[in-house]
């Protein structure tokens, strides 16, 4: 069912037709952005539920925005040339701007522009969504080119009451328990801080809908970042709390760069357990703590809500220059880079999914020999062959998860996966669930 | 009220006051010192109680020691001149020597004679507190220098039953929890190990009772070192155990080098906690643990009384080569190296009246925009602009108190300060005293 | 009654008197290397027991084998040459071999030969325990000098219903608690992966039972490796587990290499406690983890038996080229290797037999110059030297035993002991068994 050979394509198509859309907070964007992710799933045979919170809508601290309705936007020069025009890129105008339509000289336009210039060759993104204004956003060499004289600021935009609309999966598996993903559909025209996390959201959730059976519930959802996920949490938190597991906060997953994990605010959940593990054993793993937070394990992990989530990227977010600017597009993501990050989420779900407390059934060490477990003829090397299986006994006393044991062992929990399959299997110890 | 400008001159100049004093573990020259201590903290509106303990009183293990008088002390040659005398040096006479009045030949004088071989040049500080006895201290290379011939060894001095004096503060806060300030006055011409101690505490009780209020009480006492700790612990461990919160022991805080810390037996107090939280980010800062223990934190901490004190100094007493020497002179100690032990040490008390547990009041992040407490326009970067405001916010979750928060944020806790205030007057956090 | 001139070489020479003696799991060999064992400990005034367990008999996830009955094995070539024999080396015969008397070629009698390609030159040690077949065991240079031609393979052997053989001693002490020290009897002719184990173990008996008092009781068992301790733990594990307050399985300690530990699963035990306190002051020291475990500590700290054992050894099983090989014989082992494993093992003795819970009697430092345990001039230099006796009283605070205390101030805890032994004298301290 899965297209494993080409998984890494597949992804990187389907942010490809993410990528032109202009999102922001709620609106048009969003929504056309739903609609493609929910094909894309009820192919395989899972159904997403989209929801809408209207606008003014009260969420803990916060109040759910107008929807930002953009229709053209451009800067005219005296000779009818758009300097810029938002129909070429969709950063040119700054998220949530204001209608305008004025001449004025440079200075005054000049203050309504919006640059890097350490990165003078790119456009910036930038936002306003919490205080009404407009501005344009350029690259600082095309604004140090502008010549005095009149320009024409045109946006065509408006902030009506609408609905905030996000969308939903649930996948259900033995244990009302679940293992929770959220990401991110807020973004315009950037492939790796935006379409990158959608898309790999999607294709877990055919993973799982793929796996034989499952022992844990997975929920999915695509929200705007920050007032999306607060917006969700209000309605949730008690649930939430009762049922997550561990959650994952994917961001910026298609680049070349780090694997990356964002830890929860004490590090100490099952969701840093098994990223932590995994990564170990990675080359080019980056842990970042906490304080190096920026997505919406901000929210899943504050005081209070304390929810056990991670935030996993490739290059975390800040840490490329490419980040919210208009370099950040289908060039800087490749196939192998969603690869790469789909490798080690379906890790994480499969160690997740033989997490259990194991306990050996016999005292002693077990006979292996007589079960066809180990070399009969006792060499010099005959033990080291079988190092990792008998670190399994060791520590399988119930006391520790198999992550546990990975970690005892040194070896990343996916090695242990198939050991504890097996001696489940010959009854030699018994795993049980304790979440 | 406090000359801040001139703080570090102005304990330069106490300290030079109390420098020529010959103290020792009781007796007129400790009273002469606490007269000079007592009229400079009444000058600030400050009371000091001066108590007397009577010679053999039985303090746990020990008995107040008699009172050592001494008048006059000399060795005079067979020409009538004094090769050393008390007058010039009050380090040329062994601590507690009883009296002598003696004409003897070189042999025998020079078992009556301590000196420091390996700095030849400086007068040794010697005592001997429990067991009666007499000697004269000299430079290495004028014990050399002595000629045969006949020498007169003349002490006038008395043991005499009197008292154990010592000196106490005590300001008042809101709280009857205490913060605990000691320090000694029991050696005689010592700059740095002597009277640096009592310079800074004075003046650091000025400080406290500059301040528009204080959340802590806090009480000083001025004591002979070991017996005088032994004694007031005493006749108030009970009160101690109750009501002290945190504790130091300040000695050696007149010079330019490290800032030091002796931790607690344990390292796990209050006291250790917000010294080494302000020393992580100090340069030429040291850290020793109890086993590098030498003045009064060795009664403080010592077991089954176990009060939360640590020892403060700059360079640690027995790691610059001037210690217990006549080396340890006025030219030893400077205004900078008092400042520089003031700052630390009123950070620390700056640091403990804001040190309540801190809980935020909303769950999710708080909408800092609309309090004008954030940038509204989303840079690339804005959100590093108010990285640690965010940090306290999101571990102000009511288990961490304002030092945890900081560790936890790798600032000094005094950066901390300001932000909880702030975000106390706008009640999106609570401080709570948990002592 | 011990000669401690002589230790090293008296265990080099009883090592030597095992040496040629054909052990396996069980039989002749075994009860032959008791019965020298048994007389050795005897003329100390040490009883041994001798125990029998059937074969047949169900061990936990075990049964006891048959024994092995060896009497005579070759390989004859065309002219009647014994190209190998056992009478030469007992390793030249894979163990539990079953019989054979036959002509083959050389084809198919390399089908039955075993070597060691990395070490050309050496004989390996072979053995099949746990399913009946037959093999030689020679140099891998022999092996390639083999021509073709018909060759005579014998061997003279028996698998007989028997008996599993191991001895026991119990020293008792005041405390019914004991000290546990296991090593095995079951490997033909090897130094030091056989006979330095038994040799050192009854030697530390002798000690045992030359000490004037003893707090614990001291439990010895000589017996086959893995079958022989899972019987024995069959059959005592509530006993163990009740009164054994450390173990030692001691193995391969008559080499001149690094001190090793193996430490317990979890590293937490009061025998890793003692063994890495003074493995840590020792040069060529090496502590490993349980991960590097290979002798009887893996049933003994096996999960849900759980008994707090280490693996005592010089050069770590495994960590040396001549390890279950013919090159382990008694050129590898000296008297110096065996005296240096009897020495720290004595030291963990004295340790534990001083390793109570201490508690000094007064409040503050005690005054140690009145009962003469402290200079009475106060010098420069005083301090210092009693500064290892002033942690043993800053540190016992009834929570520390003498081993904390001795890693607190970064001692071996051997230098503690006359320390807490002289105060204890003083009634300063009072020391508490908490087991």
């Amino acid at each position: 069912m899965i297209d494993k050979e080409n998984i890494g394509q597949d992804m990187y198509n389907l942010a490809g037709r993410l990528f032109p859309i202009c999102r922001s907070l709620s609106g048009k964007g969003v929504r056309q952005t739903l609609d493609i992710l929910k094909e894309y799933v009820e192919e395989a045979g899972i159904s997403m539920q989209i929801h809408n919170v209207p606008t003014g809508t009260q969420v803990f601290d916060w109040t759910v925005p107008k929807e930002w309705v953009i229709n053209e936007a451009y800067i005219e020069d005296e000779n009818g040339n758009h300097i810029i025009d938002f129909k070429e890129n969709n950063l040119h105008v700054m998220g949530y701007s204001t209608p305008v339509d004025e001449w004025v000289e440079l200075d005054e336009l000049l203050e309504h522009i919006e640059t890097l210039e350490e990165q003078p060759d790119l456009i910036p993104y930038v936002t306003s969504y919490y205080r009404e204004r407009y501005a344009f956003c350029m690259s600082e060499n095309m604004k140090r080119s502008l010549k005095p004289g009149k320009y024409h600021m045109y946006i065509d935009s408006e902030l009506i009451d609408g609905n905030l609309t996000y969308g939903e999966i649930l996948i259900p598996g033995e244990s009302q328990k679940e293992v929770f993903i959220s990401t991110y559909i807020c973004h315009p025209s950037m492939a790796n801080n935006e379409c990158s996390g959608p898309a790999l959201s999607v294709n877990l959730a055919r993973y799982i809908m793929s796996l034989e059976k499952r022992h844990y519930s997975y929920r999915f959802i695509y929200i705007p970042e920050t007032i999306g996920s607060i917006t969700y949490i209000s309605s949730h938190l008690d649930y939430m709390r009762s049922h997550i597991v561990a959650g994952f906060n994917i961001s910026c997953v298609g680049d070349d760069g780090d694997y990356s994990v964002v830890q929860s605010r004490y590090g100490d959940t099952l969701a840093d357990k098994v990223i932590l593990n995994l990564l170990k054993y990675r080359e080019n793993a980056k842990v970042y703590s906490y304080l190096e937070r920026g997505s919406d394990e901000r929210q899943y992990c504050s005081p209070g809500v304390d929810l056990p989530f991670v935030c996993f990227c490739r290059t975390l977010f800040d840490q490329y220059p490419e980040y919210h600017t208009s370099a950040d597009n289908m060039d800087f993501v490749s196939p192998a880079g969603f690869e790469g990050a789909y490798d080690v989420m379906t890790d994480a779900i499969n160690a997740l999914e033989h997490n259990a407390y194991y306990q050996v059934q016999v005292l002693c060490e077990p006979q292996l020999g007589k079960r066809g477990l180990y070399p009969t003829v006792s060499r010099k090397d005959a033990w080291d062959a079988i190092l990792v299986t008998r670190d399994f006994l060791s520590y399988a006393d119930g006391r520790n998860d198999l992550i546990d044991i990975a970690n005892i062992a040194h070896v990343p929990v996916t090695e242990m996966i198939g050991i504890a399959k097996k001696f489940t299997e010959h009854k030699l110890v018994v795993g049980e669930w304790r979440d």
